[in-house]
């Protein structure tokens, strides 16, 4: 069994019981979130994953890297440098990588230079990968949807993650390839063989487009077989591209959120039974 | 002036109020929609439009083409024939496609097979193409952001809709450039290089990305210089790429539709002379 928790999917669950409720539903794999590692600590939340016995497939997440010169770039450079360390204390050699969007100029104002954004993202990686190679941990640069170009990733597309990417050795930077995000792309058989020639496969993420689109479009993400994402062929590219690491479940949906975690986690594995997981 | 009212901006206008709008504002040019046509009738459309030395811009809208075999395909084949027709007798060589999503299964369910649904949106362009050339018409095909891939337009990014349109005559089969749509985009620029170097720009249409978006995701454009869009760049790409058709301005806004029609023209033509039009 491939198949891992995001954490997030379980956002009510505290660390401690997250790490239950994978263990108490067989599963063999969590993807750690910084903020919920905060609340339980680090040492605390590492010795908790350790004895467990569960792999961290990803700690989510590093990145935010388009503030301008200054204060607020300095501030990225040293969290993300934190996040690095954080992931190799949790034992994962993954860290994913939210690039973060344009970055604002003033109380509901953003900045119009995409490409300038776009160019510190690269800048800021650049600085931090002999740093995740120090630490054994890769950057797994995650394009996000474009409807979250502005706010969230100036990054959007798989083959736009593998060109940054691409410019540093494969055990420092890869890329995720997240059903929610990529699907869309015309290029995405092209790009996934890209990548996995490449060893640029960080992480396989799941999660289903359902629509209609909620108000908080962060929030519209559905249980794998619930939307309009061919799982199948997709898990069949990803594994034609020599792919054999976690598939992680992250779901943001507030009423997943609202229900009870080991219920989420019985249909999470259901839907990986029937959608994804080899027959 | 290159600028053109796309109708719609002014939804609660009819076609008549819409037309003596324009006149009013010394706009040379309108982009008409085939619902606002109907209920004003065609051959009035026609002459209204014609004796006010109004250019027709464009048509919206044609496409919906992803329905498999059978009744529905048929419907949308004789639909789209009607729409180029339509187009001739409104006086513009444009009628915008908007190619349509996956095709519905059942109420709520949509087939995930987006290969077969782009397919058959080929097809049918290649079946109304020779018909387009007889009628003087060019189908525009526009793609939409990503987010309305499941439900509206498998096509999705400027490429992605050159490769469609580059297998017919440029006279018959174009693209429109809607900021809207493309503007996140990383090929952009070498994708309306292309564009251009092959006479397909068929339109270029301009609003802008604003944040949040809305409960209803179609609303959520914005007046040019209300969001995230460098105008002046995008505008610089596409001139340079050797577009000098009308710039039509096209947004889906229901504040902006609960404005009288009037100030919104001012709006729209101070900021398009601030932003978009050379200096």
């Amino acid at each position: 069994m491939r198949l891992a928790l995001n954490q997030y999917t379980t956002k009510n669950w505290s660390l401690p019981e997250a790490v239950r409720g994978c263990v108490d539903a067989g599963l063999p794999a969590i993807g750690l979130w910084r903020d919920k590692v905060a609340e339980t600590g680090l040492a605390e939340s590492a010795k908790l994953v350790r004895d467990s016995g569960l792999a961290v497939s990803s700690l989510c997440r590093g990145g935010f890297l388009t503030a301008p010169d200054g204060a607020a770039r300095a501030a990225a450079l040293a969290d993300n440098l934190r996040a690095l360390e954080e992931a190799a204390e949790l034992g994962t050699d993954t860290l994913v990588m939210v690039v973060g969007g344009l970055p604002e100029t003033g109380p509901g104002q953003r900045s119009r230079d995409l490409p300038g954004a776009r160019r510190r993202v690269a800048e800021l990686i650049a600085e931090l990968a002999p740093h995740a190679a120090d630490f054994g941990v890769r950057m797994a640069i995650e394009p996000l949807h474009p409807m979250f170009c502005a706010d969230r990733a100036v990054v959007s597309t798989l083959g736009q993650a593998l060109d940054l990417a691409e410019q540093f050795p494969a055990e420092q930077v890869g890329v995720v390839v997240d059903s929610y995000h990529v699907w869309w792309d015309p290029e995405l058989d092209r790009q996934i063989a890209r990548a996995g020639a490449g060893g640029r496969i960080a992480s396989y993420q799941t999660c289903d487009w359902i629509l209609p689109l909620p108000a908080d479009t962060l929030l519209g993400r559905g249980h794998v077989g619930d939307g309009c994402i061919d799982f199948r062929a997709l898990t069949d590219q990803v594994t034609a591209a020599g792919y054999t690491g976690w598939i992680e479940v992250e779901i943001f949906n507030q009423e997943i959120w609202d229900t009870p975690g080991e219920q989420t986690l019985r249909t999470m594995i259901e839907r990986h039974l029937t959608h994804v997981a080899a027959p």
